[in-house]
């Protein structure tokens, strides 16, 4: 862990400041615009490529993140920076880090850039994941996992320990034999986890600044395919009690990372005879896909939470208004994006990529049902 | 009028088309934002100055409205044209419209640009107003009026017939003599309006589509000081035929124009012994500042709103989730952004200006009544 290098908690940082944001996707597309709400102006700093942020971003700098002297002019130009991802490089975020101040603070990035480290932390503050063997040696993971893999009775998934984003890097192995295949062909670090027999997927997307205050939006109920995300629905469909301890694991971690801004956790919801369960998968610091319902049924979105609380500013209230369904748009179906824009209770919110691919998240359409017609 | 050029109606701009807007202000800025969040780009034009949608606009021109040079060159950049203020010159909006699609169209300004000719088209159109005179004659002025004010029973306001905004360019007389000297000191074209004697000031805002459809936004209660927007309420305190009928003179104004985008039509309510009367006072063709708050209560903003009518998208859904009050920040108020900021239920944009000026519009707060505090 880093030490602690937050602004005061009595500076607020007035409108007219420029906020600086490491990456150019959607998220910091969404960040620039709620910033600007606020009177903000933005600096986004990303490598070269179809980076919608930029379009709508006041300064834009293309650069690589090891290029220290673009690096240094984007810190000299800000007041304070945040990242919209978290695969931007440790040293990069600490380079910046040591000239303005750069929240969340580059330790969330060192925990969750890697899954053994993660899964420590979590380990360490008391919080339940999946069971887990980090080892180098596929023979000591393969003593551990082979024999129950063999018999059937459950599988396992092997991961990469970095860069792994929308179920890339992944394998699931049902065999010892399986498992000694997937580890030699991966690259890199590698994690063997037990795969967790959940009935649902949820996630918190919770805030804290630097003072201690904690809000977290109402829990998302999440499905995936092929490892992307494919819907968040609010409320989720587990016990109020499920959804207490799912906060309370959401602030024991944004507190023990002494964390400046909003963070997403992503849970499995596991079935057992005494009741939900739950086991953490990952986080992400940063805003997060399972969170882009709350622009359109929030007073305050999850952007502008962010926003809120690396500028020093109180958190807005959470409070949704509707229930919702949001719906990413993968690669072509955006090209619907008339049928959804005819759909009178849905909001519509396109990303400006250039190009589609495959896979690719070009907009999301959140649908309201609470709200009447007109 | 000018001709009817519109886009076929089976256009449908697609997402990564390019907006273009005459007028950099806040009311360009919000609607960039809208733009955006549907994948348009856009490209704003504004003469050299303190124009707050250049932060935020993919591309920005500064240059006069009379550059032919710099007008054909933005008119050749963009898929279809707006503007977001009513004194864009009627020669810059026909310059844009002969080279690329302009909407709403340009009598909608040839109209609102000029009192007398405003009026007029209420009264062909069988709208009520308040009463009025237009001769260039103080004579004939003082012949019709004078005798009225001198008794003391009304009073009347003098009003310059072009480039009046927020209150500016009127002058209250309640004697021939009044009348007779602010006849001579103010310049330009007048028109005399016999002051009405309103309970309450209520707005419009309607949406209009190229194939005739139209949508309303539930309707505001206004309060002004010193002729510039206080607050909106909404909803507004009227009967509920009142608001049907002030819905059916925003359709038939908005048909009459044969009009594209987001409208504005300011009535004023009268109480008389056969219940609450309508008289319209004046229509401003764009997004309006007694608008603001369907931002922060609506699926879609009138933001939104003008954006999808514009580019031949069908009209968003105008339902609204919690009763509201809009209230403006002017000059220096905004430097209490911070205690806006701590108000759970409130919805704060700033709009990024440089420069504060006494009774400028820096910003504006949406309080939400219905929504409930975490």
């Amino acid at each position: 862990m880093n030490g602690l290098r937050v602004m005061p908690e009595e500076t607020l940082l007035p409108p007219g400041s420029t906020i600086g944001i490491l990456g150019g996707g959607q998220l910091g597309r969404m960040l620039t615009m709620a910033a600007a709400r606020l009177g903000f102006n933005c600096h986004i700093y990303a490598p070269h490529g179809d980076n919608p942020a930029f379009a709508i971003a006041g300064t834009a700098t293309a650069a690589d993140y090891d290029d220290e002297t673009a690096l240094a002019a984007f810190a000299g130009s800000v007041d304070v920076a945040t990242y919209e991802f978290e695969n931007v490089p440790l040293a990069t975020a600490e380079f910046v880090h040591e000239k303005t101040p750069l929240l969340p603070l580059p330790n969330a990035l060192e925990v969750s850039q890697h899954r053994a480290n993660e899964k420590a932390f979590f380990r360490d503050i008391g919080v339940r994941t999946a069971d887990w063997i980090f080892d180098e040696d596929v023979d000591i993971v393969a003593l551990h996992a082979g024999e129950d893999l063999n018999r059937g009775t459950s599988r396992g998934i092997i991961k990469t320990c970095r860069m792994g984003y929308d179920g890339k890097g992944q394998v699931r192995v049902s065999s010892e034999k399986e498992l000694r295949k997937a580890w030699q062909e991966m690259p890199g670090e590698l994690i063997f986890e037990w795969e967790v027999p959940f009935s649902r997927e949820i996630s918190v997307i919770g805030a804290r600044t630097s003072d201690g205050s904690i809000k977290c939006f109402d829990i998302a109920e999440n499905t995936h395919e092929f490892g992307i995300l494919r819907s968040s629905s609010v409320p989720a469909q587990i016990r109020s009690a499920t959804a207490s301890r799912a906060r309370e694991i959401a602030a024991r971690v944004l507190a023990e990372l002494d964390y400046v801004g909003v963070l997403a956790i992503e849970m499995f919801v596991v079935e057992t005879d005494s009741g939900e369960q739950l086991l953490v998968n990952e986080f992400a610091p940063r805003v997060h896909n399972s969170g882009h319902w709350t622009e359109a049924a929030c007073a305050t979105s999850q952007f502008e939470q962010h926003i809120r609380a690396i500028a020093g500013w109180p958190l807005g209230n959470p409070a949704r208004h509707s229930d919702v369904e949001m719906t990413n748009l993968l690669g072509n179906e955006v090209d619907n994006w008339n049928s959804h824009a005819a759909q009178s209770n849905s909001v519509l919110h396109i990303y400006g990529k250039n190009q589609s691919l495959p896979g690719r998240k070009m907009g999301h359409v959140t649908h309201l049902k609470a709200l009447s017609n007109r």
